[in-house]
C-alpha cells in the first residue's frame, strides 16, 4: 500500500495553493493528501490553467498513488474568499486549523508524514495570534521540547544547533546542554528517519577557526570540545570542532552524513548555494515526519504559473523516503 | 616588458619553499622573485628531485619573464638550517624579514605586486615577537589604517567587513563608520585595481534573514540600512542587506562583482566551497598589490612533493591581472 502524505498549502494567497496544484498533475508514488479548502484549490487550477478533479479524503478507503489531475483533499473551510497576492488576517486561523488538522492526522496514524508549503508569518500575527513559526507551532502541537532544523540537498545535510536568533544571541544560547539535545536528536533521526545505520556528524566550532585554540574565543574550549568528547564516549561519531570555513570541502563532505552549524548563516548559505532551488527543510525530534520547502509565500508570483515546484517535489520525495525507514514511530 | 612579482615563501619549515619550486618549473607571464633564502629554495628543490637554477635578482637588469627551473632570489639569509615540518622560532626574525623586503620593493616600484604563501603566526609569537597575521604586518608596514580582506575565486569574490575576531565581538565591531571605510575600499579597489568599471556590490544582513524588519536584531535597520542609503547617494551601486543564506544563488550572483558578508563564517564557507583548491586572498586597501593562496602551512607535507599548488598559482595570476589594470599608484 502506498504511503499517504498530508500537504498543507500555507498561506492561501501565497503560491503554497499553485505548487499543491501543480504537483497534482504528476504521478507521485504515494497518496497526496491536501488540507485545505477545495474551492481555492479549485479555482487556483482555473487560474493557472490546470485541470484538477478533487476528491474528498476518505481514511477509511485504501491510500491509492497519486494520479495525474485528481487530488485527495481534506476539507477546511477559509474565512473569506482568497485575492491572489493579499494577504488577508480574516484567513490566518484558517492556515493554522490546516496545520492543525494535518498534524492530528500524523499522530493517530492516518497520514505517514506532513509536508508543508509556506505560510506567511506576519500576517497571523497581524490576526492577533501569538505565533514564531511552522516548527514551533508543531513542536507545540505535539509536545515537543526540543526540535532541529536540518536542510537537505543531494550530496549535503546541514543541521542547525540555533535558529532564528540574532546574531548578538547565538553565543550565549551554545550551552553543552543544548548541543547534547541537538546532537541526540540530529544521530536519532538520522538513524530512525533517515536510514543511516551510524550516522557521521561533523560538528562546525561558534568562532571563526574554530576558536583556534582559544586564541578567537573561548566557547569551542569549553562548550563545544567537552561536549562531543562526552557524546563520543557514548559512542557518537563526531568529529570537529572544524573551522566552518574549510569544512564544506570533499575531504569532509565525502564523509559526512550531515553537517552541524552552530547558527544560520554558518551553515544555510553554502546549503541553499549547492542546493539551489532544490533543497528540503526537515524538522527532527518530532514524533511525526514533517519537511518542507525552503522558501517563502512569493505572494508576487500566486496565480501567474510562474512558480517553481522544485523545492515542494523534493520535499515529497524525502517524506516518501523517510515514511519507508521510519519504523519506530513513538 | 613583463610584470615583477615578489613571491615570499613564509614558513621555512612549511609547505611555502616546495611551492615556490614547483611554480619555477613552469613558464609564467611575468618575473617572479622569490624573497627567500636560497639555499633553503635549492635544499628543498633536491628533496622534491626537481631542477632550480637560482639567480640572484638584481632591480638594475630589465624583468624578463620566468623560465622553467630558472628562479631569481633576492636573498635573505636564514638564522638556523630547516628541517622540513620542524617549527623553529629562531627563523621567526627571517620570515618577518623576507616580508619586510619584499614590502620595500613594492613601494619603491622595484615590484608591481607580492604573493605571499603561508607563514606561521603561533611560531612567531613564540619568538617573542608580537604578530597577529601577514594582512595586519603589511598594513602596519605601509602605513595603512585599514584594509579588506576578500576571497576571490572564478564566479565568486568575498569582502568580509570583520575578519578574525571571535563571534562574540562582531556585533559591536559592526559600527557605520567602519562599513563605509570597508565599502569605500571595496568598492575604489575593485575599480582601480580590478579594472571593474562601475561595481557592483552586494551585502550580507548582519542577522539571519538580514533581521526581518527588525524583528531578528536591530543592527540591520540603524547600522546596515542607513549606511548603505547614504553611500548609494555618493553613487555606489551597493545591492542589500539581504539574507545571507538566499543572496549567494545565480539571480543575485550572476551581477555581483563582489559580496560583502559581514564576518568570517558568513562569507568563506560557501567561497570556499565553490572555490576549492583555487581560491585566492586579496588584501585591498594597501598602496601595494598583494594576494596570497587561502591555506595554511601544512607541514606535515613539507617536502613530500605532495603540495598543491592551484591556490598560489592562482595568487600569482590573480598579481599578474592587477599589476596590468593598477595605473595610479599612490
Amino acid at each position: 500500500m502506498p504511503h499517504r502524505l498530508a500537504i498543507t498549502p500555507g498561506e492561501p494567497a501565497g503560491i503554497g495553493p499553485d505548487l499543491v496544484v501543480q504537483l497534482a498533475q504528476h504521478p507521485h508514488a504515494a497518496e497526496l493528501v491536501a488540507v485545505a479548502d477545495p474551492e481555492l484549490l479549485s479555482e487556483r487550477a482555473r487560474l493557472l490553467n490546470l485541470p484538477l478533479q478533487i476528491e474528498t479524503f476518505d481514511a477509511r478507503q485504501p491510500a491509492r498513488a497519486q494520479q495525474p489531475g485528481i487530488l485527495k483533499v481534506l476539507p477546511v473551510e477559509l474565512a473569506q474568499p482568497v485575492q491572489c497576492g493579499q494577504l488577508n488576517p480574516a484567513n490566518a486561523p484558517y492556515v493554522l486549523d490546516t496545520l492543525t488538522q494535518a498534524t492530528r492526522g500524523c499522530l493517530d496514524g492516518t497520514f505517514h508524514a506532513l509536508v508543508t508549503a509556506p505560510l506567511h508569518k506576519g500576517v497571523i500575527n497581524e490576526a492577533g495570534i501569538k505565533f514564531s513559526g511552522h516548527t514551533e507551532f508543531l513542536a507545540e502541537q505535539t509536545h515537543t521540547d526540543q526540535v532541529v532544523m536540518m536542510l537537505a540537498t543531494p550530496g549535503l545535510r546541514v543541521a542547525l544547533a540555533t535558529t532564528h536568533l540574532p546574531l548578538r544571541q547565538v553565543c550565549d544560547a551554545i550551552t553543552q546542554a543544548l548541543l547534547e539535545d541537538v546532537i541526540h536528536i540530529l544521530h536519532r533521526d538520522l538513524r530512525d528517519k533517515l536510514g543511516i545505520t551510524a550516522p557521521r556528524i561533523y560538528v562546525c566550532g561558534l568562532n571563526p577557526h574554530a576558536g583556534e585554540d582559544g586564541h578567537l574565543g573561548s566557547e569551542d574550549e569549553e562548550i563545544v570540545k567537552p561536549t562531543l568528547h562526552r557524546l563520543r564516549n557514548e559512542g557518537l561519531d563526531l568529529v570537529g570542532p572544524l573551522p566552518a570555513d574549510t569544512l564544506f570541502i570533499p575531504k569532509y563532505l565525502d564523509h559526512a552524513d550531515a553537517v552541524l552549524a552552530m547558527y544560520h548563516d554558518q551553515g544555510l548559505p553554502v546549503l541553499k548555494h549547492k542546493g539551489f532551488g532544490t533543497a528540503v527543510n526537515i524538522t527532527l525530534g518530532l514524533p511525526i515526519i514533517r519537511t518542507s520547502v525552503d522558501h517563502g509565500t512569493a505572494l508576487d508570483l500566486a496565480g501567474t504559473g510562474q512558480a517553481d515546484n522544485g523545492s515542494l517535489n523534493a520535499a515529497i520525495n524525502s517524506a516518501i523516503e523517510m515514511s519507508k525507514q521510519w519504523k519506530t514511530r513513538p
